[in-house]
């Protein structure tokens, strides 16, 4: 299978497991709904970057990728939640996401904070549930994914950047602890998910991390960038979005040229990362693709 | 230990232990806030029903009840999740709770929102990092709690109750089921998850958990009733609020008479599980109290 091919099976494989995790065994036509409401958002698409790395890191490490299968619908459950809560009026206030009327517009906003509850805590059932990883396993996948996603995770990156957007004074440091809190933890916890599940060493775990970390702050700064550089038909959303709502990136404090050359420092370091922890061909050229991207 | 200074000392350790759990070990002013937000809801008292019963099955059944502290404190923090979002605007819009400005009208609606999604994810970290329980413990504990919580448990209970309040022909069987999800799921698993750490068997943990489905819904019934019998003075909020609201309760369907009648029967049924499950005096005296409770 050469790299398109292996990327597109890794996506059919994340959206079969999500429709069979999030089935309608259930009672009453209200709970139906609520299950419709959270399959609505989670087969919004969307790249599947974070369950295609738990796939991938388990396949490079000699591990069977089915055997991730858990935590890989996982990952995309908790980043459709967070999707969920972000586009609420009382967030962001998004009424679309990638062409489509946000969960709360379709729904209402009521079911679409309870839609997004229910996805932030049926992963850890999932994974508890599964028939393949051992319980070690699962308490190690459980208690590193619930860190990636709480207070010092996605959600304390949450609250960094809505804090952020009432100040001009934001530094580079400070950015990048916000993208690492909010992007970084769980592209990082997705690829040592996947090492977890192909029995890896903690220094390859780590190792992993450091790739996830590296891919994620490369991957904000490049969103950084488009958002200045591409067009709206291109981008699928509104460019400039960030130079109006006054928003502190990369861009606004060194401009594009600098910008790109510190995304590519990154990936460089991505890449150092990814041959240290044993990384395939195929995770060299996801990372290639995610960093040369046009939306 | 009397059932009071047993009680009081159960309610302690579990304050104790929510504040070790959910503390300042983070890096930056808004996650602070995060954290801060999570605390004052925590704090803000009710019955911590739901870790006394874990604590005290854990104990009934011949456990050491410290070794439910990360369970414990688990439950006690979905139901404060769950006490924050119902609040919301979007939802049951209470600007109170426990007389006390509830945390969207403290801190925001973005930051309650999101306080309400941190302490829906920090409880499985907790479980899966505690250092008393096996592996296999804490995978059946995480199992069962995810559930209690999800589509077919706490959550899919309050999509129910929402969607009843538009319809005039809800039944006895529809509402028991709504109380059974939205209340009877979150005091059963409790229930079983201090039958858990005891090293309890299956059978016993089923009677367990058939006492909590009782408990939870005689005390739905009491509530019922305490609405229409009570004063705001005594309830602590206001009264009348299910008539205002044209909610379907047991007091709409059978009047308060009859009502009282089935919660008797309830409870009945709640003490024969006890005695099914070696349930202590201690628990025989707190279902008792939470029976004839006047708020």
């Amino acid at each position: 299978m050469n790299f398109n091919e292996k990327l597109a099976s890794y996506i059919e494989y994340t959206e079969a497991n999500l429709k069979k995790y999030n089935n309608h065994d259930i009672s009453t036509a209200a709970q139906s709904e609520l299950v419709d409401a959270m399959n609505y958002s989670l087969e919004a698409g969307g790249k599947r970057i974070r369950p295609v790395l738990v796939y991938a890191f388990c396949e490079a490490l000699g591990g069977d990728y089915t055997r991730a299968a858990a935590p890989a619908s996982a990952i995309e459950m908790i980043h459709t939640f967070s999707l969920i809560h972000d586009d609420l009026p009382a967030m962001d206030d998004d009424d679309f996401r990638r062409g489509k009327p946000s969960c709360h517009k379709k729904y209402g906003e009521a079911m679409a904070i309870l839609a997004g509850d229910a996805l932030s805590v049926l992963p850890f059932g999932i994974i508890a549930d599964d028939a393949v990883l051992t319980s070690d396993e699962k308490v190690r996948i459980i208690s590193r994914l619930a860190k990636s996603v709480g207070r010092s995770g996605m959600i304390g990156g949450q609250v960094i950047d809505m804090a952020n957007e009432e100040r001009t004074d934001v530094t580079e440091e400070q950015l990048r602890y916000m993208y690492r809190c909010k992007t970084g933890e769980l592209i990082a916890v997705s690829c040592a998910m996947g090492c977890i599940c192909a029995g890896a060493s903690d220094e390859v775990i780590s190792a992993a991390c450091d790739y996830g970390f590296s891919l994620g702050l490369a991957f904000q700064i490049i969103d950084d960038i488009l958002d200045v550089t591409s067009t709206t038909e291109e981008l699928g959303k509104p460019v400039g979005s960030d130079e109006a709502e006054n928003k502190t990136t990369f861009v606004t404090l060194y401009g594009v040229d600098k910008a790109r050359e510190i995304a590519d420092n990154i990936t460089a370091q991505a890449m150092e990362s990814l041959d240290k922890c044993g990384g395939s061909d195929f995770l060299r050229e996801l990372t290639e693709m995610l960093l040369n991207r046009k939306n």
